[in-house]
């Protein structure tokens, strides 16, 4: 009965709608067509024009004089209200095209117009100028989700995934697979969110990723599993985590750590969005150990210089004993970065807060020294130290005048993530000037490869815990090192690094039985009994497998340059963890908790347990 | 370093991959080829043959005289053992091609062969014939999996599920958005399973379904939506439930109800497997009240007719007093099925189980006719009924000699659900006896529309409660009649049925928040503050919009013919909602349930709440 109807798309997103075109796409090649638009007014003209608005675009409608008693009412309704318009397209009168809007050159010539729903109240204007707060845009996320910048992260985040799932299912031959959520506690899953269960004292645990299934699923012979997988974590305490999120999850049999990064690589060109320009592969690829020697971070962003560079013999014959002595104790050095132009552009207030972060994140002293247009020091160290040494510096560091160089002794595991910190502060403190450090519109990927397997705990350095997870796979040429001195151990572990953040990491895993009962039992000191599936499932013929998680969210953050991650999710929940739209989550009467067998336990004045 | 990898593929499974070709491709075509297959040992034979096994199939590997000695020991590894061989195919000697293994003409004659893990110890067999007990299955689910069938139903729904996602992605432009798992409890949501977070008293609930989200992201002009979403249902009581769920979400503005019908038609037709046969659409339809009337349910199984018949009126002058005075009851009838040749197939005991069917689940007397080869009655009712009153029988139900006529009196809202079940236990022992009902190959699609909006609260059956949800919007027809006799008015919700299965249901919603916040407050008296972010988004430029949700594990078990949606589910929950495998869900020591403020309420003994 809509005469519409007839004339429809197969395809494309008008496809079984009431609508004809969508109110992005009319161009000069559509005039004469009679067509029908649905959208939200966005705002009326001289009382004869409706801007109408939908996720494609805008498109101007007229109501013409004749019949404008009848529909002159449509230029009252208020803004934000849903119409539905049939009409003629037609070249706008000469002079009056808009040139900076896709459909400037037409206008609809109004037939009818239907009011679909009258919009009664808005909290903010959606106008893509009109700056909300954090919180408003939280509660009213439905209206927030209208901006052409949220429309746009939410569609290519979809488009995104689609090339992914594409490259892996149709290209390379993957299962996608969808694991349980509910699922078991992982020994020592101290940010794993419990589920009750109507079994007295019994609890589903959410788990942080599939990391079990994955591997179970190798041992089940599905060969190649891949998963757009949700993911909890309970870290309530961090700023910008949310506590449910999506990693694009990966396991192969019979691959190596080349062939999964190689996968990865052709991946992330394959989604890669065309307008980011494009990707080279292979990316480059540092060890751990190169990482932090030269970046004091496992994490680097190589889009800037500013190398840590080792100064420690410098220093070995001066009278300044806090660096002399630095490199006499065990693990003992002094290292710097050169921060170029850092003298021409930081100010004292800059050099003070270089300081602060030094005291206040790692306890440490650092020596800021202003390198002088005439080539001297600026530095309370500058008389205690004969110019030779401090030519040896700029050397090494490179250092011109107008630099600034930053120094810091102590030991090699506190003095080279102190200067990685301060590396990084440094390029922010020079790009709020308007110094050009990075390229915004650069993506450096690097691989970050050879982690040690287990690291000292930090409770009981004694102790040694996973450097990632307890399933990872030792270096091929330490194998033999795992038995008699774990922490000398190199992993078959890989991070694979966006512009310094970490977006996904991956691992050759244990097949045999017998290592991960060894690492379980004698390395970490675990109850092998609570893995006990997992152990029979590696004895009953496990392939050699490897995997890698991405971390969607961060990755689709950074292709948009996003500065959080909720502006890539379409629900996300405050920093605190709560939705601020439905008031989630919420307090739930006693006896709805009966048949979960549980009680709320009231923290009482002086509860440390109380937040 | 290994030499396979230069002549490596650079799509399909053995991409990135450590061998050339994978158990199941290997033909004639490749005899000469030197290459490298991974696998399990499937069997050995006279101490020269190891059968390979991958997920795509098997192949046998011959150990050459030569290199006997030297590799003789893989034919001593135990069954399940993964090994990678290298060698050069070549034909069969003639008379010993295999023609029922697709790789049955060549063999890889092995140059080198490598243990990669040698399986311990398996609880079952790994073979198609070996049964094995439901619950040996579950806890050893990752051998399991390595089945034949369980490895076609899992890769099976990964390419269903691709050829959906581009269908509704690529192919009209829907956007594909994740919507949060930890939300606000629903109003009445009673099977939620609860979360609880670190605030004290509040808890996350795991949301049956995406719905308000799908609302929500119209609202915010996403215009078309879809999710592969992960839902949860704690009915810990229901048989072959799983706690958690897949389906297929979509949502659509500006379209109606026969605008989803197309898209769904279009959908099945896209991800149908090739070779299930072609579906062809339009999907017939028939009305709630046509489909109750005829096939006394609301998900008929199209497959046979053996159709309701009202005989009501045939029995208005008779002295058999239960018959003759069912229709002078407000409500009442008297309905029969035809049981074709079910006189000569159906024996005294499954006449009894159909006379228990009744009572037990019913608490209804039926009336069991034999037809018998003269046309006259096997019954007690026959000589009660003049021959007339038997002729209007058999000529309303064409029923002949041999078939059994099946009777019930009564309310219509009884009797019709009772012949509805009778009818489908009838098929079932027809087909036991090896009687032809229903076609196991036929795919019967059927849309049931025009569904009542509200149904009588069982407990109370004065109130009203939604028939599917409080969103669903009225039947454009009946709209007036919602605020004078809501009883009566019809909804635009819609099930698709496949075989007897709902499969899905969708609606037109209710886009106007003032006929909202009235179903809420005025028809389902309930607490319309719950939503109030939903009746606030309403008011704010609500297009108007309708989507689907299908029941994908239910869909692919009704596809590959499994009885159990377990079988298309990679790690199922068992009927209690245990996972086998894993023991979840598990004790937590109370210390790790403090960060959550609960405490366990045991149950005490005599305490109703312990199941």
């Amino acid at each position: 009965c809509d005469p519409c109807r007839a004339s429809q798309s197969t395809s494309g997103p008008n496809s079984f709608s009431v609508r004809s075109h969508t109110c992005g796409e009319l161009r000069s090649t559509h005039v004469g067509e009679v067509v029908t638009l649905c959208g939200w007014i966005q705002y009326q003209r001289h009382g004869i024009f409706v801007i109408l608005r939908d996720f494609s675009g805008l498109t101007q409608v007229i109501i013409p004089e004749e019949s404008r008693t009848e529909l002159k009412a449509f230029c009252d309704v208020p803004v934000e209200s849903v119409i539905k318009v049939t009409g003629k397209v037609r070249h706008r009168p000469p002079g009056q095209e808009n040139l900076n809007m896709p459909t400037g050159e037409i206008e609809v010539c109004a037939e009818s117009m239907e009011m679909l729903n009258s919009c009664q109240k808005l909290p903010f204007e959606i106008k893509d100028f009109v700056t909300k707060t954090e919180s408003l845009r939280m509660q009213y996320r439905y209206l927030d989700l209208r901006s052409s910048q949220m429309q746009h992260n939410l569609r290519l985040r979809s488009r995104v995934v689609m090339k992914i799932r594409d490259y892996l299912c149709n290209t390379h031959g993957f299962v996608d697979v969808e694991t349980p959520t509910l699922f078991k506690r992982t020994p020592g899953g101290a940010k794993e969110f419990l589920v009750p269960s109507r079994d007295p004292g019994r609890f589903y645990s959410l788990p942080q990723s599939p990391q079990q299934f994955k591997q179970l699923l190798m041992v089940a012979g599905i060969d190649r599993y891949f998963q757009i997988a949700r993911c909890y974590r309970d870290e309530s305490s961090k700023p910008d985590r949310q506590p449910e999120f999506t990693q694009v999850d990966i396991e192969m049999s019979f691959v190596d750590q080349a062939g999964i990064q190689a996968l990865i690589e052709g991946l992330v060109q394959r989604m890669w969005p065309e307008e980011k320009g494009s990707v080279s592969t292979p990316f480059p690829s540092m060890t751990y150990e190169e990482a932090m020697r030269d970046f004091g971070v496992d994490k680097p962003d190589t889009r800037f210089g500013m190398k840590l560079v080792n100064v420690t013999e410098v220093f070995d014959g001066t009278d300044v004993l806090f660096l002399r002595d630095a490199h006499r104790r065990a693990g003992g050095c002094v290292q710097a970065i050169c921060v170029v132009n850092g003298a021409k552009h930081l100010k004292n207030k800059d050099l003070e807060s270089i300081n602060h972060l030094a005291l206040d994140h790692f306890q440490q002293e650092i020596s800021v020294v202003v390198v002088k247009t005439d080539g001297t020091w600026k530095s309370p160290l500058s008389k205690m130290l004969p110019e030779s040494v401090k030519q040896s510096v700029h050397q090494l560091t490179k250092a011109q005048p107008g630099d600034l160089l930053i120094l810091a002794a102590g030991q090699q595991d506190v003095v080279r993530p102190l200067l990685g910190k301060l590396r990084l502060h440094c390029a922010n403190l020079l790009e709020e000037k308007g110094v050009a450090v990075r390229d915004p519109t650069a993506f450096h990927f690097l691989w970050v490869v050879d982690f040690p397997l287990f690291l000292p705990k930090e409770e009981e350095p004694g102790e040694l815990e996973s450097a990632h997870h307890p399933f990872t796979a030792p270096h091929p040429e330490d194998a033999d090192r795992l038995f008699s001195e774990p922490h000398m151990v190199r992993s078959q572990h890989f991070d694979l690094v966006l512009n310094g953040c970490e977006i996904g990491g991956g691992s050759i895993r244990i097949h045999d039985a017998s290592v991960q009962k060894f690492v379980l039992e004698k390395v970490l000191k675990e109850d092998s009994s609570l893995l006990s599936h997992l152990l029979e499932a590696l004895a009953s013929g496990a392939p050699p497998h490897g995997g890698i998680a991405l971390g969607l969210d961060r990755l689709l953050s950074i292709i948009v340059g996003a500065s959080s991650i909720r502006d890539v999710i379409a629900f996300p929940k405050s920093f605190r963890g709560h939705d601020l739209m439905s008031g989630a989550p919420g307090f739930v009467p006693k006896d709805e908790l009966r048949p979960y067998h549980i009680d709320v336990k009231w923290p009482t004045a002086g509860d440390g347990t109380k937040q």
